[in-house]
């Protein structure tokens, strides 16, 4: 399985942000192309709800503050900690790492993906706090140089991205 | 979904032992079923396996000391944290827990499945050292009395008891 | 230091199982002792309270369920997950574990402690679920046989040993 | 106690970056001040002996990958986990953060301070990644505005911040 991590915020998204989301969504579905999240609410809950409509199987990793309900088709993980914590095992068990954008736990998702090494790719343009970090940071974190953290303006060439990063992967697999 | 959280010896079973857990995870497959596993070695690797071929879904829970590759079909979720810490969100995760036998590690399962209100069931006469826990508690852990732990020695009617928990969730759901 | 894990019942002790856990502290006292608890409640607080009244360091690792005021002097350890996930840290950083008495978290925490190869000691003989343990497993957990658990019915001979556990080890820093 | 979570870089630092950060943790000593520290290497282990040498208790939480030896002093929490899971408790246990500055870890302890609204304070101006945080955060991460991230150019400043916020904080304690 080709296991994508998408962080998003926890609040209500806007329309605009919410038909982005979903568009995102649709345009990776692939055979084995499984989605993470870290909840049912705000703009996860857009991207969990489109990706069961596409058949995408769907795994939560939730905290323990919010231990929501889920879909009955989507595998449900209880983290048994806290917010930030729970990121860890959301981080650690994708294959690449996608940010619609968000607040804190987003920043924080995306900059777990750089230490742990995954691809990290991040949608911006949207009003959100997420945004911002590329001032900071226009491709790597630190000095190490881990991996390249990646900046969208438009959603289809993020996905055309992603997929692409999928496919390298499978070649390394075959013939690396 | 219906997750079952199966804990397994760690290194290789005899074939009867191996007979008893194939024979148990072709008995309680069904439409919604899932299965948890904190690994894929030992007796664990058996009931992944067998899972994989019945078409069961099969969600791994690995500790950080083993980081195997996982078959193509597993999702594979990266705890980030030891062997005894990754047992948490395995158990938390599932709405049951069965243990087929093991060493420390599926004692510590089933002590958890107890202690976080799983209805528990535990197979036993294959000369584990889970077979020895009844002798200290053969129902309830302590006097709080969560929930009762089950004990068999016939894989078949144990697996009849777990599709029976099933069923009596799905009443539950829908009238309760 | 010498760090010691002491495993304790959640609920208010009798006052004879109370005077026993404060004779053990008050035992074990020595310079380079600290005493590594789960919480500040039941007889967990009856340990803690002796350990301060000694001069003895005190270090709380703490579940989010149960997020207590602590006392000043107190270290602090808000692990951010659930009772059992708390217990993961707390053994592991023990030099021994001991075991004053308890239900299903203390049998987890003496469970913890052989699987992380920690000198273990028991003390039963007061009406505890932990005093069933023995039952089962009378000195290893499993085959492996990491390291035997050590039942005790007298509480200063139980001390006598932990301190000897801990001569043995400077022993060993020193020439080993 | 005061709990004082140091992220500090894992690298060597410069002389004129241990001096300064030597100069903090002098500035800092208080009668009932602890540092809380993610490891024993690096500029952490600058501020580990200076602390040590100063009388000031040290608290290290370790994680699973560099399992370094401590000194006999220091009270050592073995996470059992990884990287930037063992910086949860490290932050959460804390009463303030502090970024003497640092690289990818550093920078995320600092959003975790931010998100679990600690009082965060950051040192720039040594050519370290986490100077460049201020260029996308000058204030909040966010718009939930929890708790503003304080920037420092002058270490003693800083150390004259974090004492006031102490005290602060014990007046809220008295009279609050």
């Amino acid at each position: 399985m080709f296991q994508i991590a998408i962080a998003a915020h926890s609040s209500n998204p806007s329309e605009e942000m919410a038909r982005k989301a979903e568009k995102f969504v649709s345009a990776i579905k692939r055979n084995d192309v499984i989605i993470l999240l870290g909840g049912y609410w705000g703009l996860m809950k857009v991207v969990a709800d489109r990706a069961l409509s596409e058949g995408i199987p769907v795994v939560m990793v939730l905290p323990m503050e919010r231990d929501v309900p889920v879909p009955e088709k989507v595998v449900r993980i209880d983290s048994g900690s806290e917010y930030r914590s729970r990121s860890i095992p959301l981080i650690r068990s994708s294959d690449v790492v996608v940010a619609l954008g968000g607040g804190a736990g987003t920043i924080i998702e995306i900059l777990l993906g750089y230490a742990m090494g995954k691809h990290t790719f991040v949608l911006k343009g949207n009003g959100m706090s997420s945004d911002n970090l590329e001032k900071a940071f226009p491709d790597f974190i630190d000095e190490r140089k881990v991996t390249r953290v990646m900046y969208f303006d438009n959603v289809e060439e993020m996905a055309k991205e992603v997929l692409s990063s999928m496919d390298h992967r499978k070649v390394e697999e075959r013939f690396g």
